[in-house]
């Protein structure tokens, strides 16, 4: 949520000499998305994202995200395109980084969201999703099921047991109960997997753009709708659940996309590996930011809140 | 240069319903300025910047930079004004912080100053000065020379000589220099004192606009324009000074505001004191912030440079 690397107008500039796009009127360095560092380029024709991919993302993984996009942008799914120069390359060096343009969509991001919004969230990600079963490659997920055992592993156990008490024990059960219960058998699909409220732009209660697609990859869609359930229908604290916001959302998913009584019946189990999913990467950055750092670190416990009420009496009933 | 204070887009549109500029488009936190926290914010009218003030800017000076960018405004210098509610009220209270709605003044800042931007910088510290004749408000520069000794004081003495053997005793003798030579009977007026190409906005070779004024005081003008001259003529890390650059700027100066033959003699004086508050501010919070914080360290060095070019034999035909 910074400027990593700064781009100055002059570099800019010579950019934009390679595109057909107009001129350079406005450079400003933005703070949002992952790891990367974001402008927003306005030129005498229109407004663009200037984004250089720092370490989170990797390089290799750019023309899979093109691809998605360029799918998605085809199928009338509201996502920005990479733009390309006059010669038809998409992916630039910008100060030592890899560097893309891409098409600037107007919008704002909500921080409480109302049963209409999460209704039209719902829609548009079943939207996506029936647009990408004709989008058949396949990209495994790096933060999948599989890989929570490993990754809590790494996280530091001294550390784990010293922020919360009792919270390795609680995670090698869940983590036993997740590979016991885990679905094998649901249809897969290219998978936004962090439709979090910061990646989705609002035009009043219409969705103007899903963003931020570096997490996307092969994932069960059910699951992907599981994420988005428990980014959207909680308090940020975890602390309370808003079962409205939740069924609007899971409501305007099926009425646009596709989901299988097979699939609503593993969302229990989806919801409560999705938490786990989010609990363990902030547990991991948490343990290894400096508490002076100037970035916020994002609290692992919210996420074992969501955790609790999904594997809860509450949480079975959610998604009935 | 980060945003420090979130502002959801909710508490954004709340904000705008005390205004008469339309309602949210778009909200981009943006990373410049100060340590204040930045957002480019859209509406369905205009684009404003609104600015949250942290820690550096003390709220009760922020009447005296309203009066003084209003007075600007009034006569036609290329500042951003500060935009009214329905109430006429201009500073508002968002997320625990003072704020205030700021007109967005498009434009790009340049990394690597030409002669005729150099020149039209030059024209727009005259005029503003010029202008500010009439501006009477008296507010004492908190980082003016009859600072510097005791902001010396409070640089850790082993850190300064671990940073650079020999700083210590360099600065000393400045200080004494400068007691020594500093002249007092030069005409002062309201000044930038930061004018870095940071915080000039360029269309073209056109100034569109001067921001970033939360150092703005009373000062020798002679002394802001040697701080422009510090700022625009040397490479960023001060090993370099372009004097045709530095001719440019104050031509450009003397065409548009005044320079009386006292001021340009003073000039090398006032330019060794320039160097030495931005070696000073620059090596306090080198020494105050910790190697791995977020933020960018400036390095010091880069005006121990300028100020031994602006003490030898070619700074002194500098200014003739």
């Amino acid at each position: 949520m910074a400027v990593y690397t700064q781009v100055s107008a002059e570099k800019a500039q010579a950019l934009l000499r390679l595109y057909d796009v107009g001129s350079l009127v406005s450079l400003k360095g933005i703070a949002e998305g992952v790891e990367n560092s974001n402008f927003l380029l306005e030129t005498t024709q229109a407004r663009f994202i200037l984004t250089l991919y720092e370490n989170r993302v990797d390089p290799d993984d750019l023309p899979y995200f093109h691809r998605l996009l360029a799918h998605l942008h085809e199928a009338r799914c509201p996502v920005p395109r990479f733009i390309e120069d006059r010669k038809g390359q998409w992916l630039q060096d910008v100060a030592g980084r890899k560097a893309c343009l891409i098409e600037f969509l107007p919008g704002i991001s909500v921080s409480e969201p109302t049963e209409a919004r999460a209704a039209a969230v719902g829609m548009a990600l079943g939207q996506m999703h029936n647009a990408l079963k004709s989008f058949t490659e396949i990209k495994p997920n790096p933060l999948g099921q599989a890989s929570w055992r490993s990754l809590f592993g790494k996280c530091d156990a001294v550390a784990t047991e010293q922020f919360q008490p009792g919270l390795s024990s609680r995670i090698e059960r869940e983590l036993d109960w997740l590979d016991a219960n885990w679905p094998t058998d649901l249809p897969a699909v290219a998978s936004h997997t962090d439709l979090f409220p910061d990646n989705v732009l609002f035009n009043g209660d219409r969705v103007g753009g899903l963003i931020d697609f570096y997490f996307a990859c092969t994932e069960l869609r059910a699951y992907d709708l599981a994420v988005t359930h428990a980014a959207w229908s909680f308090s940020n604290d975890g602390g309370s659940c808003n079962t409205e916001v939740g069924k609007a959302l899971l409501d305007g998913y099926a009425s646009c996309g596709e989901l299988l009584a097979e699939e609503r019946h593993a969302l229990p189990v989806l919801a409560r590996g999705a938490s786990l999913r989010f609990l363990l990467t902030r547990l991991y950055d948490w343990i290894n930011t400096p508490a002076d750092a100037m970035v916020t670190r994002k609290d692992p416990l919210a996420f074992l809140k969501r955790l609790e009420y999904y594997s809860g009496v509450e949480g079975l009933g959610l998604f009935l």
